[in-house]
């Protein structure tokens, strides 16, 4: 494992790798969460898996991050931690998202937190969720309303794992790549934009860059109190209405959110006609026509459902207000707080809504 | 409310009033979590708390901490949440030890942490659990295996409260005063020696010093990682194994662990012995003889249970070893890593053990 960097937040440090790390170098006292769905798609996984004598095998899904069953999966874990080291005690997450939500959120509360190592399984899981220390549950049906804020010790990037990802985990994760892209001038976003890599590879590449990005915007402002984080929104706030709306994948939906923001910037004067063409190219390049014809194939947002679903956003602030992230040019981005009547408005504009 | 220190450790504020703050002081988008039966104990609460929309009555207590219903009083305070301000979101709890560990860890999950206001009902509470900032919750029979580390943003003492709580409560926080005491060599620990003062009216004169010296050490250590918060165990080794043992209230079993802790720390040679009489004689002013005859109605205890009892304590290292305090003299003690095996030797000594 290489090291990659020490972050000055709470001391994550990112790790890559080409295979699984030595077990000595998760420690001896650690209990593994694991997706029991991916150990046989792994190679060589379930032999390494033997190396350990505390590995608890879920159902990766938001079910496993249901509130109610907590109290059972906390008493095995328990169990599991009684012959361990106290001080020395880890838990380390091997999954996607919501293994990572429910395994961060795991050994933040376990004898009021324990050390923690992701080792993220998904695209979206290495770039995104794995950073940032947010852990989540959810109570019956509010999702991630229960949670801490717990950053992991460190966060290990095993090429193996994520170069075996089917082709469309990948294209998922790559409209966050873009998005970390967007909100930084340094030059690894344009070598991004012009890459001819395509897919996982074009992941793998870039992948190091855009989380120290990430990492970058999580430091100003860790425990989301200052707004600088809302930054991270870019696509979303759109992206999340048409998400829920059409059942879009996360990834396909913040595509069709970051292109919306273009236009809707475009519209409050923010962008010149230039930068607007310029990052409407740059969309263009990894999105996919399929995205907005599945979008389109239920038809158009009604306005009570269009409002629902714009002020559920968790960004909110303001029963009536929503702040977007708009673009300024390509690598810069501001936050305005909008009427949610003027965010509809341009929806109805741009044919989304009835 | 007269606010006595803003404390570095994580921004815990005291303050000090005659009676129940006034409702704005407290915020508007509150949710008071309070034990139900004190309700009608303290005259004018009943009337105080209808200034508040969301109050969560519970019933204090231990079962209240089982993990296993947490998920259902979370639904139910989540409910509470959904018309107030996430933002400006408090928590404040009302209560003695185990409702201020709930409310604490609820504060500390809750959408991901919101702020925690303790007003204590409890001697004990105000002295000792509603500083520092431990929250818990029980999963199965293993007390306080889940939790947080989760400070208040202020502790309220109200005079009104404490001073109408029961004598033999009052009693119980002595041992927790005296404790303090004798960790510190500051003016307030002479004077509390000396004072004439009985019983509700010691515990007030004294109380913000006793809370103040508890802040420091805390501050030193505040997630229990140096070792420097274990001073705070005097009394506290011998003293939880005679709590089970013989069903001794906690604080009743810290006097008689002192007492221990001062023979055992003459026996190690670290007392000189006019220090060593100082202290038995500094002790006897607030033991009740009771405590003792109560201990030993149910007999020695066998050897099997001492051990068990011994190495159950959570601050332990290894499985056969223990840290124990002892005092060196008034004022100073030192932390040693003893042998159980030590340590039941000079139970049986002093005629504890079989």
């Amino acid at each position: 494992m290489k090291r990659i960097q020490k972050s000055s937040f709470k001391k994550t440090t990112l790790y890559v790798g080409n295979s699984f790390p030595r077990p000595s170098f998760l420690g001896k006292d650690v209990i593994i969460i694991i997706d029991r769905k991916i150990i046989s798609l792994i190679p060589g996984l379930s032999a390494w898996l033997s190396n350990f004598s505390a590995v608890y095998r879920v159902t990766a899904g938001e079910e496993l991050k249901s509130l109610d069953k907590f109290s059972k999966h906390m008493e095995k874990i328990l169990k599991m931690s009684d012959s361990l080291s106290l001080s020395k005690l880890k838990i380390v997450a091997i999954g996607g998202g919501s293994l990572g939500d429910f395994a961060g959120f795991v050994a933040s509360v376990l004898k009021r937190g324990v050390g923690l190592i992701h080792i993220p399984t998904t695209w979206l899981a290495a770039i995104d969720s794995a950073h940032g220390g947010k852990t989540a549950l959810n109570a019956g049906k509010s999702k991630n309303q229960i949670g801490t804020f717990y950053p992991a010790e460190s966060v290990l990037l095993v090429k193996k794992i994520l170069m075996g990802q089917p082709l469309v985990r990948g294209r998922e994760a790559i409209s966050e790549m873009v998005k970390m892209a967007f909100l930084t001038k340094k030059r690894w976003a344009s070598s991004f934009f012009k890459s001819k890599l395509k897919d996982n590879r074009l992941l793998w590449e870039f992948l190091v860059d855009a989380i120290k990005e990430k990492y970058d915007v999580v430091e100003r402002d860790p425990f989301e109190k200052k707004g600088d984080r809302r930054v991270l929104n870019l696509g979303h706030t759109f992206g999340h209405v048409i998400e829920a709306y059409y059942g879009l994948p996360h990834g396909r939906a913040v595509m069709v959110g970051m292109n919306f923001a273009a236009h809707y910037s475009r519209q409050k004067g923010l962008l010149t006609e230039k930068e607007y063409q310029k990052i409407l190219n740059l969309l263009d390049i990894h999105s996919e026509n399929k995205d907005l014809q599945l979008a389109t194939r239920r038809g158009k947002i009604d306005k009570k459902t269009f409002y629902k679903l714009a002020l559920r956003d968790k960004k909110r602030s303001k029963q009536s207000k929503i702040i977007f992230i708009f673009f300024k040019k390509v690598g810069s981005v501001v936050q305005r707080e909008v009427d949610v009547k003027d965010f509809y408005d341009f929806a109805k504009k741009q044919n989304w809504v009835k």
